[in-house]
């Protein structure tokens, strides 16, 4: 459908790119110990929290533009902070490349993300996103506790 | 620019009343005590976080229509859940009546949000969701501490 677009396909991937900025952050701000090993209430650490956002972001995108189905895997391995925070920056250009590879014609389509989410595909990119805000408060928390200033919520460089 | 919607000015707001929904759940699932008592690393109650939401969301949006630029008032005279819950109740509609005033024409002009955020309406109205994305995940933490089940995150009814 053409009409005045309230939000760009460009605004929105640099809104996106903007809170990845924030996460890569906010890991930074963790000792090393307490990113693999502090929880609390039962919860995932905050690595094993990134591991599940480094393995939705870059392959649920490229599961779009390939429309392969297969499931994602939160066990990444990956177990220094070094190593969370270069799959994150490797990933980064990579979901530059992929998603404009999207027609925008295409961010109504449907696409059965994972093989278990079908839903339009602009829909499965705000969930990347507001996934990623989520569990990355609740890191804040977890710094919080440990005594760390989280970074600025709305410091996105 | 007329293009191809990634995102229509619906959708948009489908997607913040979803996330509202959410929200609300997640207040309704804290005890009325430790709604307003319980914090942990230095950080807000929950209800002080709630009532941060609530002084944007509304006041904001009005802010953006009519363009105003009086600042926020976080110190909300909400003493209990109840009082917490019919006040979210009461913003929503009005939510969504201010929403549809506002031409999509106008989600990239420049509004100062409480005369004090100059930017796109467009980078306004994602602000107003990823903030409230942010603390109700700090409130999931304060939820899990607490030995409660947060509601779940993809549920939006």
């Amino acid at each position: 459908m053409k009409s005045t677009a309230i939000l760009t396909k460009e605004e929105f991937l640099q809104h996106w790119l903007g809170h990845r900025n924030l996460t890569r952050n906010t890991i930074e701000k963790f000792p090393e110990k307490e990113l693999f090993e502090f929880s609390i209430g039962g919860m995932r650490t905050f690595a094993n929290l990134v591991k599940e956002l480094l393995s939705i972001a870059e392959p649920g995108l490229r599961g779009i533009v390939e429309r392969a189905t297969e499931p994602y895997d939160h066990a990444l391995n990956l177990n220094t902070k070094a190593e969370l925070l270069a799959q994150w920056d490797a990933d980064t250009p990579k979901i530059i490349e992929l998603y404009n590879q999207i027609p925008e014609e295409d961010f109504h389509k449907t696409h059965n993300l994972f093989g278990e989410y079908n839903f339009p595909i602009y829909s499965n990119l705000l969930y990347f996103v507001d996934n990623e805000i989520h569990h990355r408060g609740q890191g804040f928390v977890y710094l919080r506790i440990l005594g760390i200033e989280p970074p600025f919520f709305w410091e996105r460089d």
